[in-house]
């Protein structure tokens, strides 16, 4: 089966959350301590899929709040550059950073990410400055876990999905656990099943879902289907890594895209591409097999780049990737 | 029609979020300035609906925190004495207190609060302090909105209700909307039309449904009517103050109960002895027409009484009240 | 010796800190539980003893912050009508509340209080609302210990400091030591020392002088007169409880004050009305046996009471006491 | 005159306040959005100054705080490395973070900072994490003003104050004034004014002294003289920039430095390393005209150069500079 969406709207995808630094080590397969200098990326998950996206040549939008800075201004620069529309960025007033990622590549599978995320601008999106005008433009609204962490983003995410819901908007939500933040598992496990129950789509790790469900040991996906299809979803993706990702239909058919082997540099940014090329694929009218590969082939794509934004590939990219691999 | 719910089951109601401390003048009909004596009392919503739903024969329980000291002894030994169960009282053990009401009486039509509710017990309330054992005993499961108006108690609030509808406990909301606390009414907004949407029955007054739609000017109840009954709910109740209250019902059967007329020493505790009665006649299995006349004698008879708890009637009162007055 | 201060003054006295409010039981020799009526008095160290100097006759004023409510209205009423210039007390605008302290009366000597001390007005003087032109009018200072518990009321007290020793105002510390609000014993320590260095008189409990110290142990007087007379203090003030009370001079003179009986209600207020009286009989020209004396006597009549402020005795009350047990 | 002190002891400066991360732009003259590489550099003044006091060839340790990650054991490493004695280094277990300083250098006369200061690893320095022993050890102790800006590390700096009065080491207050933190200028001059009250030598800006002495215009050196000698300051030094600094003495000596004309290449780290060589010149017993131009020379060192940690010069790098401009 194909997903339907409202066709006759002005942006293929609104994306909602953060948009963040990402300072990625120019020196790797080393120790932080060791890296002297880092190279400067746009960064964030709801950020980088509306830049994917926009690569793909979809219409993108982007809902949240910068900093009235330095970084700020480099960071709405550059999702203008890459066709994002910005209109509905909203500049923080009072003092807040951007948040950082500084990125440690000790080797391409022990990569870890210390964190800045005091206080951060993306967190203090207020719901009065979600715009039902501009939600109702889109064909989909892409939701992003870590938006949920706190107020008031929490509100104006949860306003933001009520308001697509009234305007017949689909509403994606993309699990992007991030542990940091979150006072809790069982705080977490509230708000994504909170919003899990309100969404079209899901997409999510194995793991992610575990934390949805509260699960102390790993849950199956039998039950995940059960759970979510009771409240309305349309779709379901769970990624299992190199075990590749599935796709679930309320009607029981199972999809499964398989992951494609690369020259790994670092695992960051993988799952910002496989959602831009997935949602791209079917918001194109792609069969949701055939979603599912471009989701894996873009993932495999940036996983052997450097940065997470800068490394989002274009439609020829994914399809020569795909061609190159059958 | 009548109210229908699984009837196998121990407790009639439970009643989640705060118990407080009411102190209450002694002398009245003046500033509070000039009232030098104060008498204690329980107080809080929650805590009154089920103090009155005990005090009318209903085996009503009780979820909230307290604090470890001697208002909370006293909370927890009041409320246990009128029969509520409190197995599930939660004791906080970070120092917190519990929060408190002076009440001044400038005249029966002019009464305002002194509150105190910073960082206050019944606030602190855990999602994992939220036993889904206990849950599935009741009947019904009450929400009072000011227990959503902060985390960690917001989420635990979440949780009840997910676990209640899980076990088909029917999910009753009292809006009981209190301005401190919450940031904006936009946030009080998002969280109460959440909770309406997930709610079996909805009680509160006009004003508090102006805060669930977030409007600057009054609403009507068709357009309230429309909003919730899309969402799945049973009945919706709505008090007009001297206009008396109307119970409508999804089919569009509206029930109007008129307010009786009393001697008015103060107005508190209205809200709190009109549930508990009108929730009496339901689960009782009397039709809504007389649950709202019961509603309203129970209120009338607190308004007349210097304290809200002590003062909840008894079913004989109620049913003379109504005699007296037919 | 007597002790000596600019005489060319209009106030003798300014106290800065907190004006609070007490509920005193009226049913004691109880636990609070079982306590259900309550008398409301102003309370609060240094507002008690501006009180109990005004009623001794002496011209005392007040600096702190007052909540904009109907507890704050009270307190400057009260004041007012006890002498106090409350011309510098200051309306609090962003809704804290009065400090509350519900006491309970186990036994006369089993007493103990039930604080509410979150957010509270007091501890939110600023600075700059602390007036050169008002402290310049004084004879003497007197710092409450609790003043010093948080910012910004610390730092208006240490720039009240700082003003009253550029126009030649005595500094009287009264330590006035209160566990709650204080994150350790380490920082009472270190704001007790800075502060004690400073001032010209100190006042206290032994204990209160072993948390200055940051003793585990009980400390001894001769160490603690070595520290204060090598940073300047003129008399130090130790109580001992039913032993008596002495005070020290630099230049070795030792004067010892007994306690007297009496027959005692609650222990509350015995500090405060200990400070009125002793400042009282030094700013009168006493000499220090009778400024001991004073305090001893003017403490035990409040003990014997049911409030701390309404009780503070006048002069004829503790002339008499003296002479009764002579 | 030259500056008398214990020679007795093992270490020759302990320097206590923040360790922090500066990232310094590799491309400059240009705004920071288009700066795409930074370096990674020790930075914060009072670790600066012991890495500066180090290389000159003085026994140097640190007390403070930092972060258990990657950007906390460069620090310590780095310090380490530069011979600094970080002994008294404490980690943070709480998952706060360094601080972190952004350099943009749009010309070499306009400079700015974007900082990272929220919950910083380095406020958090405890009282009891500072230790009488090690204090003990030292000639003198280097307290930076920044580390005055919160609690608990305010109270830290003021306990080691009192320790090193208490066992003869000199106190050197450097203002190191930076505005973020504060809640007032207000609040900074209170502290600012209690520690330059207790110190032997006070180094500062113009700028800072304003600050110091709450002053809305710029104060003159006479006044801040009067007011800094009265409180027992042996030696006060202030910057003025391009007009050099001046050493004032207590007998009315006036010594001025000149500023030397270098090739700027942007404005931080002039005070650390005008400090680092003033001391280091004192500590050797050289006179205050000799100390004035080894300061300034460092500084005029350091600003030419892209950081401010790892440029801070060698002895025969100053010797050499001052001899070029003789």
């Amino acid at each position: 089966m194909a997903f339907t969406f409202n066709q006759d709207r002005e942006l293929d995808i609104i994306t909602i959350g953060r948009a963040c630094i990402d300072l990625n080590a120019n020196e790797y397969n080393r120790p932080m301590e060791e890296t002297m200098t880092f190279t400067k990326y746009v960064g964030g998950s709801p950020a980088n899929i509306a830049i994917g996206s926009s690569k793909l040549g979809l219409k993108a939008g982007f809902i949240g709040k910068i900093p009235k800075d330095q970084h700020g201004r480099f960071i709405q620069r550059y999702m203008n550059e890459k066709g994002v529309d910005t209109s509905n960025m909203v500049v923080d007033t009072d003092g807040r950073r951007a948040g950082l990622a500084f990125t440690e590549i000790l080797s391409p599978s022990e990569c870890s990410i210390l964190m800045y995320r005091e206080n951060v601008a993306d967190l203090y999106l207020e719901p009065s400055e979600v715009n039902e005008d501009y939600i109702k433009k889109a064909k989909i609204l892409l939701v992003s876990g870590t938006a949920l962490a706190l107020s008031p983003s929490r509100e104006a995410v949860i306003k933001a999905i009520s308001l697509a819901k009234k305007h017949d908007v689909k509403v994606i939500f993309e699990l992007d656990y991030r542990p940091y933040t979150w006072h809790s598992q069982e705080e977490t496990s509230i708000y994504y099943s909170l919003v899990a129950e309100l969404s079209d789509v899901v997409i999510g790790t194995r793991d992610e879902y575990d934390v949805m469900e509260n699960l102390a040991s790993p849950g199956n996906n039998d039950e995940t289907m059960k759970y979510l299809f009771a409240h309305g979803a349309e779709l379901v993706v769970i990624k299992h890594g190199v075990a590749g990702s599935y796709a679930y239909e309320p009607n029981g058919t199972v999809h499964h895209g398989q992951a494609y082997k690369t020259n790994v540099l670092k695992t960051f940014g993988a799952g910002d591409s496989y959602a831009s090329a997935f949602l791209y694929a079917i918001i194109s009218g792609k069969d949701y097999e055939t979603a599912l590969k471009y989701g894996s082939a873009s993932a495999s794509i940036v996983v052997s780049k450097h940065s997470s934004s800068e490394a989002m590939p274009t439609v020829q990219e994914i399809e020569q990737f795909i061609r190159d691999r059958s």
